[in-house]
């Protein structure tokens, strides 16, 4: 007989769990017989004694197994994306639309943002009618016709995650790499996809600081999708400074959509690319580069802007957007940021632009706050530019009653400026990092 | 604002909480304010993190302070002892007489056995008419006239302990040194006593197994009673054999009597006399070699002798057993056990003779279950003795179902019989193994 203390004190003691008690204790901590303060002593050893391959492999399948398990009937190769969250992250709505017009599909649920990153959803929902709760078949029919949908994830997708996140949330328990991995891999797993995506952000905006921990969880993940049986590719990008030029919601929204007519800044086209480039290669359908040039062919077409026309039509939402971006409907005030001194932007500090556009409406500082759509920040300029004094750098955008001189005030902090040109972290405009293959 | 999730992720990485932030966990803890969940999760990070020894102290004086604190009415030099716990400990029953012969007082609290090592309130309860349920008023006026009482605890005796121990019980964090000091050390500072003398037991049969951890656990113990204000002092004694010569309630009563009238074995003998000479010591009745020949004098006197029989007839028992052991009562059954061959005894397994013990209704497999208070083992030969093939060595008594001949054949494994003299761990005879003052 398994007890829960004995795989306490196991995993204190640092020795590997069995498949058979890993499945024990999800199915018991799911149904309620494993109380919480032995869960929650357990996930404690697990951050200090951290969990083989094997273990988190058992344990993510284990997780992903908890609740209804997807199994998209498409005839065609499903490939999944996930990031692992960066401030001004735009990437699913270019990646997800070039993938589907180069012939595969990718039907993707999502989460909403907490905190300082926002969700994808939460950036949809700007959209003018657009609709993320959809019953899973409307949502299959919609990837069928237009090659790709974003739907909010529900309740009965992985409840082992939901009660186990809630549960390390709780209890300082959530940054173990092995953890962190199941929790992802759960989700994707259940899914159902042939291929996933992953993009793994490090830096000073990223869950994961360093490099080391980026790559460690980026390995986790691709071999708990190889032992899973999934192709598995994870792309690890630079998010030391906020991704692109806008941070909030229909503001990101629109890049995507600029990005998808030719107009990306150079760092989001090179990491949508790559993102959209890996999952046609999941897919098999060329060389890296014949991908890359795939993907590029595909926004210079035009043809993954159409996908991404037809997909806001079938999921109830205007599609007139992307040709009028007034009918995203406008913030209420707005506030130029100008350069305090010539010089050159060393640093724009992801965190601190998250938590300005958090007080300007942009997020979500409970989980049911509400979000101001059209509230963010544009940048003119970014790490590495040159700038002259009394030049503009940035505009601040909300509808709510923020108090936006305040915040230009605290935003004088966010960006460093330096004079002379110095040779600092970034300025090679390098944003993909490295990429581990699974497959 | 404290949290405990702040205390949590503090802990976790290692870093040291303010006596603030302890406090504040104790009462909220005991309150029901913090979580099971969060508190597991924060004992298992101090069982991989630890507790410096200020932690320590803080713990252990906030856990002092949940309930009612002790403060006895008693003109004179009070003084506590504690035992870690070994099998065949009775030492109680023999150093607090002496030590009240000596004219101090010592005002037990005692907790009852579980496991394979008894409590001295369940021994004592093999007197007939004994009670150790004594009001609060009482206990002390059994003190002040004998010299000494032993009670059961009583509940609003530290709470937090009695509730952070069943958690711990449950979460497979019970093994870290600053958590077992703070266990111990809460009841012994309730109680209000000036001296403590801790015996802290080392070897196979004790919680701590090697010298080294019960060395850290005695300073740990010394210093949060030295940063408490009380006199305090660490005896680390051997447990890697049953002390003195029986194992059982009423076995272990007679002997301790037995000792007091000057026929102890000198393994009892020394452990008994050395912890009675400490509390002696702490009341600056000497020096060491002084307090030991009070000590000495006390047994030889037959003045502790009659402590103990004042002490027995005010707690409702019948002091004649001390001079009638068959008012007792005895076993129905016994079974004698032979040596099978020639040689030296180099092995008695503590934790097989308290299995075996146990399973001659010796001790309580759950914290409900009936004791048989003549059951036992009386050992004829210990540790270093030389045997002959067909010796007796030992006798197992019980008035229970048990499967005597079932549990002879399980005890021929207890004792190991070696050819030839070998030079072994303990044959030194020495049981004492140091003493640590803090004071």
């Amino acid at each position: 007989m398994i007890t829960m203390y004995e795989l306490i004190e196991k995993k204190k003691h640092g020795a590997e769990l069995t498949e058979e008690e890993i499945n024990w204790f999800v199915a018991g901590y799911v149904s309620g017989s494993i109380p919480d303060y032995q869960a929650s002593a357990w996930l404690m050893a697990v951050c200090f004694s951290s969990l083989s391959d094997r273990e988190t492999a058992d344990l993510t399948m284990a997780m992903a197994r908890s609740g209804e398990m997807q199994t998209p009937n498409i005839d065609g190769f499903c490939a999944d994306k996930h990031s692992t969250g960066g401030v001004g992250d735009k990437t699913t709505l270019i990646a997800a639309p070039i993938a589907a017009a180069c012939g595969i599909y990718v039907p993707k649920m999502s989460g909403r943002g907490l905190g300082h990153t926002g969700g994808t959803i939460d950036k949809l929902e700007s959209i003018p009618g657009f609709n993320t709760a959809l019953p899973y078949e409307k949502f299959i029919s919609i990837v069928k016709k237009a090659g790709f949908a974003v739907a909010g994830q529900t309740g009965s997708l992985v409840p082992a995650d939901k009660k186990l996140y809630a549960l390390r949330n709780a209890t300082a328990t959530v940054d173990s790499i092995p953890l962190i991995c199941s929790s992802i891999m759960s989700k994707k797993l259940a899914t159902g996809a042939k291929g996933i995506v992953l993009d793994v952000k490090t830096g000073d905006g990223a869950f994961m600081k360093t490099l080391a921990d980026s790559e460690r969880l980026a390995n986790a993940m691709v071999r708990v999708g190889q032992l899973a049986g999934k192709k598995c590719t994870a792309v690890i990008t630079d998010m030391n400074k906020p991704l692109g030029r806008t941070v909030g919601n229909s503001l990101e929204v629109i890049e995507a959509i600029e990005a998808l007519k030719g107009n990306a800044p150079a760092d989001l086209a090179e990491v949508s690319l790559t993102l959209a480039a890996q999952m046609l290669s999941l897919a098999e359908k060329g060389s890296d580069e014949e991908c890359m040039a795939m993907a590029e062919d595909a926004v210079f077409s035009g043809k993954a802007l159409e996908r991404l026309r037809e997909m806001i039509a079938l999921q109830g939402g205007n599609p007139n957007v992307i040709d009028d971006y007034s009918l995203f409907g406008s913030a209420e005030r707005s506030k130029e940021i100008f350069a305090p001194s010539d010089g050159v932007i060393s640093e724009i500090s992801c965190e601190r632009v998250g938590i300005v556009s958090l007080k300007l409406g942009a997020g979500r500082t409970t989980k049911d706050a509400e979000i101001d759509p059209s509230a963010g920040i544009v940048f003119d300029k970014t790490v590495g530019d040159k700038v002259k004094k009394g030049e503009r750098i940035a505009v601040l955008y909300t509808s709510s009653r923020s108090n936006l001189e305040e915040l230009a005030e605290e935003f004088a902090s966010v960006v460093k400026i330096e004079s002379g040109i110095s040779e600092k972290r970034n300025f090679s405009g390098k944003n993909v990092i490295k990429i581990i293959k699974g497959y």
